[in-house]
């Protein structure tokens, strides 16, 4: 199965490109990241490509999450770090360079408190109140059928 | 519905502490963090009480990263952002401040590039092959019974 030739997430689904596998069913496919942002990094993917989240499918992203909460907790017995992160990345500004949805499992360093922590400030209450009702109101409207979305 | 009196997450749930919320059903809430890391930042938690990823249940995961899509979606729809993080920490080094699991959806700027990014290093592919390994032998164990997790 190699859904799209010019994916490298698929070519590893497809075995054309080597990985150390972690975790494979029908659905999911779980592997070491080898440019890892931390000791123990892996990765987590649906089989079936979409570029995104957007794009997903909900039993692809049931599989995807309950292969992530294995993986993390065999990452946790292994490694033992203060804390996992799970990241997903959807569009080069939030960091995604392979178009095929994936979860990021990371374990956490004491020391690396700025790889992803943010200071919590509190925001303006009336501006996300009102940007609350823009996002209902947008829950309310049925996206319109797209196979091309803007953040691939 | 309080499952734990403590829990900010569950009182939000119950009603106790008001919220801007986005959607909800039986199973999982979504609603604006008020301590925006950018703009449009919002969360989803299943309504089950568990500390972290590890205690989640595959059920909770399922229809907590199927809203995910669908209120990271209408954000999209919203607001346009160049991209879109999912988040979700486990453990104070990972920077989770409330122990009752959550997924952040954040709004990417193009102007945040430091927010969550890393710039991928290859690692030392024999360390990372042998980590695989202990991995997966960590996969076959059945972990033990806990209730509290040493991430909590």
């Amino acid at each position: 199965m190699n859904e799209n030739p010019d994916c490298i997430f698929c070519r590893i689904v497809a075995g054309e490109i080597p990985s150390f596998k972690l975790l494979e069913d029908d659905r999911v496919l779980s592997f070491m990241d080898i440019n890892p942002a931390n000791e123990g990094h892996c990765l987590v993917i649906p089989k079936a490509h979409a570029p995104n989240l957007f794009e997903s499918d909900d039993g692809s992203l049931a599989a995807a999450a309950a292969a992530c909460r294995r993986v993390a907790d065999a990452v946790r017995r292994t490694l033992d770090p203060p804390g996992i992160s799970l990241m997903q990345a959807n569009g080069p500004a939030a960091g995604q360079s392979v178009f095929h949805f994936h979860f990021h499992v990371i374990p956490r360093r004491a020391d690396d408190d700025l790889l992803f922590n943010w200071e919590p400030r509190p925001g303006d209450l009336d501006a996300i109140g009102r940007l609350a009702e823009r996002i209902r109101a947008s829950l309310r409207q049925e996206p319109a059928p797209q196979k091309t979305m803007r953040l691939e």
